[in-house]
């Protein structure tokens, strides 16, 4: 199963691609799409719309996963991070791919065991878990591929307890 | 010149065209797309980016006005309406339309006087200065007409003074 990670901001959308066979996890490649403070909003969001079509269209993708908005966050801060959300979940939906969220926490627990890890840890633990020979960079492709790998073990929980997928939708954003 | 005005929020984005000529404005349409709270959020936002894309095709406008996102708001509230946001703009960003973005305050300034107007005030006013024979609902349609009222008010000023385009590019989410 190829799953594509997302850490979605307006300046800096991070984004990974995990391959999961056998129990075993392995990057295959990130990125992050940049846009310029200078541009218009709109066509910031497009290029984060456009850019991440371009990531599903070259590695195809069997599902996605992206990171949700914590409202601890302030709300100027928040704002633009929904936007550019907002643009990439549409991009995912017009790819017809089904789409898990994750709170940063949750993220974080499911990487490094422990929701108050910073941002070394995170690098550190995904380059260790998706067998990377160095860490991934920017700190927006390590977030991303963290919550690549978050789908992926939460994914598993689900099939071993066959309960219900533990999903953020609807009250996560 | 024909104007697309867009009210966005998650539930019910707002829309209504207007068309101005020798200093007169009309409604020629106006609707509201709604989504259901029970799809998930990707879903209701390419619902959103998907009809608003319709109604750009049938109508064809000039150019469009999007109403920001009022900072005051608690920040549960203004997340889902910023990812509608987010949707809308990929959407015209995509029809290559140019797009103003106003505050609520500059909106109800522009059609009612004062940014203190409430909404039965500001569907009266649409309905006057619009020619139409009834107040324009839902409120959401209202809020969109006003927004594109608001963007010929303040085109008009852009023109008469020779200045800049009073636009909350970058600052106004």
């Amino acid at each position: 199963m190829v799953i594509l990670g997302i850490d979605p901001g307006l300046a800096h959308t991070g984004w990974g691609i995990i391959e999961e066979r056998r129990g075993e996890v392995r990057c295959r490649a990130y990125g992050c799409i940049e846009t310029s403070a200078g541009s218009p909003l709109a066509v910031r969001l497009s290029h984060i719309a456009r850019d991440l079509k371009g990531v599903v269209e070259r590695y195809r993708p069997d599902t996605a996963a992206i990171e949700s908005i914590y409202f601890g966050a302030n709300v100027r801060s928040a704002i633009p991070t929904a936007h550019a959300r907002g643009a990439a979940l549409v991009a995912l939906s017009e790819c017809a791919l089904e789409i898990g969220e994750y709170t940063p926490m949750q993220i974080k627990q499911a990487v490094v065991g422990t929701g108050a890890a910073d941002k070394r840890q995170v690098a550190y633990m995904v380059r260790t878990l998706t067998q990377l020979d160095h860490d991934p960079h920017p700190d927006h492709a390590a977030d991303a591929l963290a919550c690549a790998i978050c789908h992926v073990n939460l994914s598993r929980t689900r099939a071993l307890t066959g309960g219900e997928f533990y999903q953020q939708r609807g009250t996560g954003y």
